[in-house]
């Protein structure tokens, strides 16, 4: 099976594709990317290049599931309705392409990566890092995060 | 020049084309509907239904532009994320068909309607339906309000 995780945003995006099938031990991270969209550019183009881009990975590696964080009104205020607005054009996308729409908490991935739903962020870049194999180059922690949910969805959805 | 005018909405999303030429006294609405789309439907399959609601309409009536009203966190803290996901599918859809995008506050409706930044809700209502020709068959709320967010378009942009 393959998963797509994202993690909402619409100045940076992070995007990861996992794989795992019935014989694998672990899952394996086929693409993952932060994408960035200029502060430059309208609001409209940020979420129109956002959602051609996951259109393209979705295209490319055909995942079934679309495993995003939920989001909620504590977080960042200033930036939550604009983050919403990509979260919907993501899902869209997603649905437009008939995948499975997985939503996880935040705690519901800490407990899929570390076993503690009160993990710190930092424990779970570690965690993520020692699940799957990643390239000792810098991935940005967008991407790890994006991992991170992809894993969730990996550890909740029955084969 | 034609303007599709929207009241973001998961459940009740309000659609209006206004069309104005240059020797129009008054704006004429070609088309209006509150589309909605049922509770008992998962959230990802009612922001598609609307996404493919406003191409279907896009496509049949050539729009530019896009009026769509501003969204703020003081709306209803229970309902404004999804609200905020529907708006980004709309902005997204009329994107990748080009349109521009106006967006426009609840003050600016107000005054492009009733001339006073503080009217109520149904002076905006009525006044709606002196400035256009409306059948007398009842228009929902949601359709008046993506009329009068059309208008404001108008009001606003230069021929």
């Amino acid at each position: 099976m393959i998963i797509l995780g994202i993690d909402p945003g619409y100045e940076r995006l992070g995007i990861a594709i996992l794989e795992k099938n019935k014989t694998d031990k672990k899952e394996r991270v086929l693409y993952s990317e932060c994408f960035k969209t200029k502060a430059s550019l309208e609001f409209n183009e940020r979420l129109f290049l956002l959602g051609q881009k996951v259109k393209e990975v979705i295209e490319k590696y055909k995942p079934e599931v679309l495993s995003i964080e939920t989001l909620f009104l504590t977080t960042n205020h200033k930036t939550v309705m604009g983050v919403a607005e990509a979260r919907g054009v993501v899902i869209y996308e997603a649905s437009r392409a008939q995948l499975k729409i997985f939503e996880v908490s935040p705690p519901q991935i800490k407990i899929a990566t570390t076993g503690y739903g009160k993990a710190d962020k930092k424990d779970v870049m570690k965690m993520v890092r020692m699940l799957v194999d990643i390239d000792k180059d810098k991935k940005s922690d967008d991407e790890l995060d994006a991992i991170a949910i992809a894993l969730t969805a990996f550890a909740h959805l029955k084969f």
